[in-house]
């Protein structure tokens, strides 16, 4: 059993008088205040009462002076417990790290009411931005709490004209990386028989529409058009799991042959395809290759390898708050600055399977 | 292009000017104060400045007169990040809000420098708290920047008697997950040739030693001995991924027979054991059980189902979290209660492979 006492931080008062001067001299030592004529002896009592009693300088005290927290809001969906897009997190904190911004965290669910009350209560405390991040790339209403604060979106957009508060955007190069994954599967020698699987009506969460696939797929009939092939053949799933990739590629297999190029929306539905392939009697890679987008550990642990194209997320979270640091710290207030909208560029991993 | 401006919070002066009042009168109102009279027309006339303005009531200004920030820090080395271990964040997001605490987040990868400046620097934005937390159990060395501020010890342990501060710790019941996936095991039939995979000398991170698999085997060993079955197996592996799980039972396979039942440190472990087990020709469970820990994804993906012991991250976060906020909002300052010493039940999700 341990014995505990609350603690109590001690106040300026405390440790001035542990030192035997006046409040005032103990401020300024402890402010770091060199305009003022202190002897070297009180300098040196103060530190060591300050040190000896436990006083922290109080950066809330500073906040009322000043008016800046060093505070970022991060309000999410889910991104600080889905398994992947939480990198962004990672790339936030680096760079808050940085400029010594600490980082406060509210994850709403997609719940519109539990997103107003959490952001009201979290603007009662004194934040200087927000950064408002989706766990996978879509259009977002903000909520009207974020009016009149610096913002970034992150993984997400909207509106910007409704929400002058907003100072950019950071989404992954998505029709970038269906140009690149085309085209190297062109260079393979995969120019016929392509199929990009993973079209689907359904939404995966709360209604919320995703972007990514009909960008990636703007990106690949780009190519495609662009050396005069056809269009690829687009091979429906319920969702991107690993049974729906299994249950749709295995159909699609059934139905008939010249299926030569599978770009999958995920390794998830990749997995499934490398499933229904193998039992199929085909060689991964060599009969039918496969390319697939985001990179997660499945990519390395399939056999063969598989080429993924990453989803840049620490990127991206280091990108936004770098941004919104940058602004913090800037002096523009009566200037007008561009809306930075930011693209991360998603490099592809190239394995066996293509 | 936006048209921004950068925000301004209001003052209460701004506010008192609006609404055509005294600072102090202001004051009363958007405080709540009920025992001056106030006549319910100015009342009015203030909150409708106050809400024409955007006032937003200033927390840190409570702060420093109530000496209560309503914020904890939660220190991780990697959990924010780790696409397992993250699920605690959704624990401690939910309690903290039903409490209607912030948290703040700190991620120190495990580097003893990053962790005491993060820690200074957090620390002195005020915060009533400190959740301090590992990505797997381990124990730990406190900084000893959290020598005098209530701690919560999550999916790690320390010397308590050293940090009189900390007031619990969480940890999942190990001891009790292998006894039960043992047992388990003997009711499937599952009584002869059984090995555990997973001993490794080499450490994963840092050097840190994880006691999950001393604690199983603790379990495993136990309910054997009581049946008076023989100690199980031990197979060594490089480390707890799906390519040292195969290689590991391919060579096991390779050195003769007897296998029939393999319990596997982690589901990546029983992913390599399940390629090593089908290139064999052998029936996953029928000819050989296979049995795991964590429950992550993969175990749903596999074929069979793989029957998995799972990590309780999301409760153990939870119920960190709530001793804290409790631990708060109790006012036992001068009591000496107990230290909360939790392990959480690691419940089995069953599957075909048992």
């Amino acid at each position: 059993m341990a014995v505990r006492t609350k603690r109590t931080n001690p106040t300026l008062v405390e440790v001035a008088k542990h030192a035997g001067v006046s409040r005032s001299t103990a401020s300024f030592v402890l402010s770091g205040r060199t305009d003022q004529r202190i002897s070297r002896d009180t300098w040196q009592r103060v530190e060591q009462a300050a040190k000896e009693l436990g006083y922290r300088p109080n950066a809330y005290a500073r906040t009322l002076s000043t008016g800046v927290s060093n505070s970022i809001l991060l309000v999410s969906d889910y991104i600080a417990t889905t398994s992947t897009a939480n990198s962004m997190i990672a790339g936030i904190l680096d760079a808050a790290m940085e400029t010594r911004k600490s980082v406060l965290l509210a994850e709403t669910r997609g719940n519109a009411d539990t997103e107003h009350r959490l952001i009201a209560d979290m603007l009662s405390r004194q934040i200087d931005a927000v950064i408002y991040a989706s766990m996978f790339t879509r259009g977002v209403e903000l909520p009207r709490e974020l009016r009149d604060i610096p913002l970034i979106l992150l993984n997400c957009w909207t509106d910007i004209t409704r929400w002058p508060s907003a100072i950019g955007s950071v989404v992954p190069a998505e029709t970038d990386a269906g140009r690149a994954i085309t085209e190297l599967a062109l260079e393979r020698g995969y120019s016929t028989g392509i199929a990009f699987l993973g079209d689907t009506s359904k939404s995966p969460y709360n209604d919320w529409k995703p972007l990514a696939f009909a960008k990636r797929l703007e990106g690949i009939c780009a190519v495609l058009g662009e050396r005069g092939l056809p269009e690829p053949e687009l091979i429906p799933v319920g969702d991107w799991t690993v049974q729906a990739g299994f249950q749709a590629v295995d159909a699609r297999l059934s139905a008939g042959g010249g299926l030569r190029l599978l770009i999958c929306a995920n390794d998830q539905l990749a997995f499934g395809a490398y499933r229904a392939l193998n039992r199929a009697g085909l060689r991964i890679g060599r009969d039918v290759g496969v390319a697939s987008f985001d990179n997660t550990d499945i990519a390395g642990w399939l056999e063969p390898g598989l080429t993924s194209v990453t989803l840049p997320y620490y990127e991206m979270g280091k990108q936004a708050a770098t941004i919104l640091t940058d602004y913090l710290a800037g002096d523009d207030g009566d200037a007008e600055p561009e809306f930075a909208k930011v693209s991360i560029p998603m490099a592809i991993v190239e394995r066996e399977s293509l």
